[in-house]
């Protein structure tokens, strides 16, 4: 396929302009997938609202984007397991496949990954990429294309409940009810955890938690967080907590709120870095910290579990936008993070 | 409290009567409860039909039975957990608590257990007994004492997936569709697991799998099992089989079945004792056998499973029989195996 | 056996007294042990020199000591695995059998525990005691009651590196080289790992280190220890960190030092309790951190690395003290931490 | 490096010759390695005697032997973690890197793989061959390239180490003391497990067991293994079992040896692929099959155990032979397997 396609690219600070570029073409083992969704993720706009994520910091022209759901459109040479029309979700970050991370099976560790969306590499916001045929991963035909880029964030929700082994019989907590929040409540809910109570402090979100199978939501605005815990656990404390907030209080309240022997999953990226938590607390009570980056080895199971209903991912989505208006889209996601809890693009259908 | 209890006593091979005894008085630590269903357990009906499994003979007079639930009415000195009135699942073993086995949390291969209805302890087929407080698990309100029953083969459901590692992503192959068969079927799917096919050479058996949520079933009779699950599979072969037939052909059948690097987990015993297995076959494929022995830490999350709405365990349950008719009820069941699949006996409401 | 003996009382913030009181009898299932050897550990002085260790405070008169080996003289009613004139190892906590954590084995963090010298539960600077006959471990002919009483330490040595799953092939560091420094060495390098550097700030201790066969050690004061670790594993970073000097400072050096989706076990508590992490680094390399309390199952296998020659326990030992002289050696080791690595007083031979 | 080498080509079962062949050129990311020592395995021989192995045969001419060491003399394009004059060990076996198996780390299950003498792969049997670079192993000073030929054999026994948990502590019996029984006798002792016995029926392979640090051996031609391994274990039975010999009898003795929930590794291949095994004792003591095929992760840990004195690999050589006398030493091998335990070829220094 040749031609000329439209991409959103950031210019500056807060600043985006469409841009006509060329499709791209697919190399041997690639394919060319037609973009039909694409989430917009809360790095996406830290990027665009900051310039940067820590020490990574975006030098435009630069395209986000990197949860996307399409249809293939053309197979590179040597592509054996896609055809043309295969809807599919695709996974954003290429490996190298033979670093020791790789070789482990371990490889969102990879150092040499190139992962969409973090610079310098570009992401997705666009309507066609070319992409490892290996990372496309066919939807069923029960699972639409903006499910199919939703994969991405619940391959992290996943990635977290699979670390922090979560298992039926047990009660959890999530702090924080962003989007990771969501999946991470909607991961361990499909793996069967009997009990998950979530935290947060914008009523919105702990409302879309409790559509979302939140066996309960605690707003630790007008709440003591590690009191109601206590509560609602008869006092045991938690088998597992999420901890998707990034701050130091909600850490914190993983830490006293965690039973013995137990499991603190930490996600949430903070803003300064640095925390300053209770280790003599954590350490007395043996616990476990997990930390995640990214996911490995979770689409398959996150499809899975949207293709089986265990999980509706669509759940999560308070927004959709028309690609046309993305400048307007990011915008507005900055601007109401009370209300926007998750946003997508339909780029088409 | 004190007086007489009905007594279900198996008095040869085959032959019972009912007699009268003295209600048990609750210990230090123990507690007496009125129960109001049992199960009807395969090895019971083994015992009795044959007068023993493998090396264990039962001398009569001995009680069947270890499937139970009921009501504390009574509870001995320093027990704080439990009160009158309380309903419960029991679980059946009692263990020292200090060998090797128990101290490393792995109780149910404690040499010296005492089991209900394992000679030469005696079951539970009466109408009072005083257990372990520890071993009489409280039910939540939404779940009734037939249900409690069967939280005992549940229990075994939800080890042979717990030491298979069951989890959600997977393909698993349940072969035999009876008791355990069903139970390994409901723990897997709500542990997440996203396909379940159940083999069995019943059709009541297998119809009774679907209705438990089985995602398809084969009957072996009619079917080529191996050549049936590569088809469910794409060719890729099972990640998990459960097998609870005991016989040399479905243990074949697993071996042929499995994913290289999968897992078996073998909880049928059979007839002989012996199987011949083509181990070239499984070891060329990496595969990992589990073998289960009962259960252990599985009350709570099997209690979870079924107060959450997770596992309806009622759905097993083919025929219902009051105390009263237990000799014909045990006849029932050992010449109709085409048709219960599980029975109960209600003692009392 | 009746009498009296000598016991070393704590009567007050570092001021010990010798009295005289009966010497105990064994309760049913317990042993009574004529004690040889007693280590000093970093507790006892704590407590010794303090009064406490942060909420835990001592009510003089009280006993510290808890690390003990000594000869059975008189066993108690039912115990069948001990005789007169065996030696052994004495695990100082007492569990209670039955609660969640000591059901699934994971006893040291039973919340009733009775544990040798943690207030309010005596210790044992004490001629005799009567222990559970379960938790007093028969040491082989070729390994001493010295060595026996420092099965105590070192068993804290096998639970970090166990649960940091310490293998071969690792190149791990242990920062802090006290008493738990080094036994977490010896505990990995019997384990297989193949590199263990030790850090520290006190030369006799990083000396000590390299005796113990440390493969190389790091003196905080003097090098960067981050860079050193660098260099010397060639950039990659380590596999496994045990720290056990329970500062902020080698806390955060661990986490820069780890290599993406390594492991760090924390073991040394903080005088303060709180610590300023640099956790976005931690979460971005995946890093899991365990921490521990106190040992579990631990007492077979560091008896077993003893009397198979694979750990030379005595070498940890820099001080021998007599009985007699108890309130003088625990000033020495107070006032000498420079150069009291590890004292161990002498009851009887 | 261009011009001709030699190679020792099967040419019909039991025959060889050697042949003139051009030495390969490294393609992009090989290296061209001059061979040094190559290992004569127990496949090799099985192929030169028989044909083939089960359904895998030999289409002469066919270049057999997978064991190999020498040093880099060419690098091709883009390799930069080796040079010329690196001496390495060679992991024969090149996989896809995108299969689920490579995907997950688990590559030695890799269904494309390309594995030296495994039919229709050529081996390395000759003077020179070109390979990944990142299957060659730099090995350090200390380590010579016959060490390195060795490392091969020597991964599969820390495989099967791995799998099977080795730990300090164990008690472990190893079937067959052939060259991989001594490899997996000698990966346990490096890993801490307390005992290892060692069962065969040839004395002079139990004597070599007994060079390479087996704690006691066993002939089961003139002791009942399993009473002995009772008597040896205190009645207590194996914590784990390394099965090499593949054959029915010693699989039996290992299920009977076990203790309660302990684990069997199965290695060994048996000739008719079939066993009769006791599946229902099995079973009752929840043992716990793993099988191994070939290995994954091991050279560095093999290489590590070498280098640093813990293993030495030099010591199961029992026949050291000259290239030239290739043909020769394969008769030797195959007809006096009671006193060959393991041969290499010398190619080079």
């Amino acid at each position: 396929m040749q031609g000329k396609m439209k991409v959103a690219v950031m210019t500056g600070v807060g600043r985006s302009a469409f841009e006509e570029r060329e499709i791209p073409r697919p190399k041997a083992g690639e394919v060319l997938v037609k973009l039909e969704y694409i989430g917009i993720c809360g790095s996406d706009l830290h990027y665009y609202a900051t310039g940067g994520i820590g020490d990574c910091r975006v030098e435009p022209p630069f395209v986000l984007g990197h949860e996307a759901g399409g249809t293939v459109v053309e197979t590179g040479a040597g592509v054996t397991d896609l055809k043309v029309g295969d809807r599919v979700a695709l996974e954003p970050g290429k490996t190298c496949g033979h670093c020791e991370f790789c070789r482990t099976g371990r490889y969102n560790l990879c150092p040499d990954v190139v992962f969409f969306a973090t610079p310098p590499v570009d992401g997705v916001f666009q309507e066609y990429v070319a992409h490892e045929a290996g990372l496309c991963f066919k939807l069923p035909d029960n699972v639409s294309t903006m499910e199919g880029a939703l994969i991405e964030p619940l391959a992290v929700g996943f990635h977290a409940a699979n670390l922090g082994e979560a298992h039926i019989g047990q009660t959890a907590v999530v702090t924080g009810s962003g989007c990771i929040g969501l999946v991470s409540l909607l991961a361990m809910k499909a793996m069967g955890v009997s009990r998950v109570y979530v935290v947060d402090v914008i009523e919105a979100r702990l409302r879309k938690a409790l559509e979302c199978g939140a066996d309960g939501v605690i707003n630790g605005r007008t709440a003591d967080v590690v009191q109601e815990v206590m509560r609602l656990t008869g006092g045991r404390g938690t088998d597992l907590v999420i901890e998707t907030a990034g701050t130091e209080a909600t850490t914190r309240q993983a830490i006293q709120m965690a039973k013995k022997g137990s499991t603190i999953v930490l996600v949430g990226l903070g803003a300064s870095g640095e925390m300053t938590l209770p280790m003599t607390a954590a350490i007395n009570k043996e616990l476990t910290f997990k930390s995640i980056c990214r996911y490995r080895h979770c689409y398959p199971m996150a499809i899975d579990a949207v293709a089986t209903g265990r999980i509706n991912i669509r759940g999560i989505v308070t927004n959709e936008f028309a690609f046309d208006d993305l400048p307007e889209a990011l915008d507005i996601c900055i601007n109401n993070k009370d209300e926007v809890v998750k946003g997508v693009v339909r780029v088409a259908d």
